[in-house]
């Protein structure tokens, strides 16, 4: 299996299995520094990035919605100075598909 | 006294007093549809903003953020698909301040 953010997103169909157990684990361990949490009933992936101001937090904003575009996949980006919060989380399955975890590896690189 | 949105962003001290009483009513009133919060003990300005798609969106939030370096003035800016959260306060005084009023109104502008 390549990389995670060497692979690209599937697509997503509304009976695809949310990714559980022991492959999120793996997955986990593979992207690091992400953190699982649960927003009501839907596990999302979070990670807070830090900058040196407001223009290269912004800048990175804009580098992680240019990603999503890419890989139609989208997440919520919190913008403020300093800092950037990104949250992968796949709507059509309220919870985590593969495609997550590939965007977080990938929004790891533009960091 | 000239509309919000022809006003700048003047410097904020910590002894600012925050906006309250009935200079915040007015100024909510000239506003129009922004939602008062509180995070904490922090009061906050917040308004959504919709879009048709991402790209919409993305391009709003690059817009504000030119917007908040112009008046050096950061708000914090949530974007997902399609829609758009801005909230503005000031961390000086850990409330709100005039400066907030004038950013808001030029956010409506940039919808």
């Amino acid at each position: 299996m390549k990389p995670l953010q060497q692979q690209q997103c599937s697509l997503c169909r509304a009976d695809s299995a949310p990714v559980m157990g022991a492959e999120l684990d793996g997955l986990m361990g593979e992207l690091g520094d992400w953190q699982l949490q649960m927003q009501g009933s839907v596990q999302q992936l979070e990670k807070l990035f830090s900058f040196s101001g407001y223009a290269e937090a912004m800048a990175f904003t804009q580098r992680v919605g240019e990603l999503a575009e890419a890989e139609d996949h989208h997440p919520a980006i919190l913008t403020e100075w300093g800092k950037v919060r990104v949250t992968w989380w796949t709507h059509t399955i309220k919870g985590l598909h593969i495609n997550d975890f590939i965007c977080a590896a990938k929004t790891n690189q533009l960091a």
